[in-house]
């Protein structure tokens, strides 16, 4: 199949190695022609580009910039596209994106495949990055059965996998366990550097390990990223923000009052239940 | 040498392995006599026993009970000791048991190896757990210069990173960076598990991925742990819990404003300065 990617990042990057490999025809399009030169070195797409007329022959396209120009970029390919031409995104927020496209071109399905890594860009791209990772697709009513069986068929090939849902559905779900920790991880990082005095400031610093270092990955993770989940998804993230500040005032409470077994019960149930959310393992 | 070791644990068990191997003879002390035989299968100890009279000859002893068993371990201990035996505890929070073990004898230096692992109990004991982790020995005025060289001396040779602080600016540090964690962590599970919309509740479930793994591996960890750690650590857990809050509400406020300059300002300044507590890597 020939296969466009539009951006050509850890995911556009990663998608393009895996596809390649599957046997299709990868055809990038990068808004720098170094990315386009460093994504068929190192064998992400067969063809290059910098204009999106390369995808005027493609059959699915992948649209795997930033979230802020998906759209814009659905917009300016229209001009290229087959009739039947298939357009998905890897957007991390779906429900302000469905809503833009789905207008704008009937073969579209959003999608997200939930994979990162700590780095980014294409040279952190990767060969299998999406094998045994969450990858959802968020048809909705008028979405044509045939478009989205293709998708499912090629999510299928890349090992993910596959879940549905609607499009709010997913944004309040990735609100709770995606854009909710990255907050919650960064006010650690903030609040920590708040310590006025300087030897404890210090002392923490040094004393700091694997406990803070993956608490707070998520906060110290891209702030571009960070900032436009929270654009993107503003509304379900504070609903999730709220329900976290009552929560932790609970906890709190407990601390303060000295109620140490009604402590311990919360800390067995997080314990108990964490696992329901670890599924991938 | 001769080493005594009560508690057969993660960090009594590890404790041992590293001692060994080092040439030293060891003697564990475990409330359960299959711990004792179980640490001797798998050379964790040369001896084993439940009575604390097994130590009676030791140079050295590691107190490696869970916190609130560390005072009256020593108080059990004295009938044994030669005057000369140093005491050394691994705890988590240092100025209560500093306090209280101080008066009962000379010869303490506290201690605290910033070492652990998803699981405990002797079973999880692993040669090497302390190489290049911090190991904070916290002397105060009336420490003896000598027993300090010890403790110091076999702290090096476990390859740990060793810091020195006094008790109260130890139990301020670890507020921020171990124990501030597993409330903020908790906090998250916990939050994640008030969804009322199952559908919501269970995608959530599916889709969570390495970025609510890492921000919840704390929360879900050892209750009885970290209900100690609350409970011994009070006032310092307070006082970062409450710093948290206030920067956890101007998260909150910017989400809610709309001020992405500000937000993207902060997740800035939280992906630049958190490798400042990352020294182990």
């Amino acid at each position: 199949m020939e296969i466009g990617i539009v951006g050509l990042g850890l995911i556009g990057g990663s998608l393009g190695f895996d596809l390649r490999t599957l046997g299709h025809t990868v055809k990038g399009v990068s808004r720098q022609p170094e990315t386009g030169d460093q994504a068929i070195a190192m064998g992400i797409v067969d063809h290059a580009s910098i204009h999106l007329s390369l995808l005027k022959d493609t059959e699915v396209i992948f649209l795997c910039t930033p979230i802020a120009a998906i759209v814009p970029t659905v917009q300016q390919l229209i001009p290229y596209l087959q009739p039947d031409t298939i357009l998905t995104d890897v957007g991390s927020v779906k429900e302000p994106i469905v809503e833009a496209i789905s207008p704008l071109w009937k073969q579209f399905i959003g999608g997200h495949p939930m994979a990162g890594k700590t780095t980014d860009g294409i040279s952190a791209a990767t060969p299998g990055l999406f094998a045994n990772r969450p990858y959802v697709l968020t048809p909705v009513d008028n979405t044509s059965p045939q478009a989205l069986a293709r998708v499912e068929k090629l999510v299928h090939s890349l090992n993910a996998r596959l879940y549905h849902c609607s499009p709010s559905n997913h944004d309040r779900s990735v609100a709770w366990i995606s854009h909710l920790p990255v907050i919650v991880s960064a006010s650690l990082i903030a609040a920590c550097l708040e310590e006025d005095n300087t030897t404890v400031k210090q002392i923490s610093q040094q004393l700091s390990s694997s406990g803070f270092r993956d608490t707070s990955r998520v906060g110290g993770g891209n702030p571009e990223l960070g900032t436009m989940m929270a654009q993107y998804n503003q509304s379900c993230l504070l609903r999730s923000l709220h329900q976290y500040r009552q929560t932790l005032d609970r906890f709190i409470d407990q601390i303060e009052q000295s109620h140490w077994d009604k402590l311990a019960q919360e800390l067995q149930k997080t314990q108990k239940e964490r696992p329901r959310y670890l599924k991938e393992d």
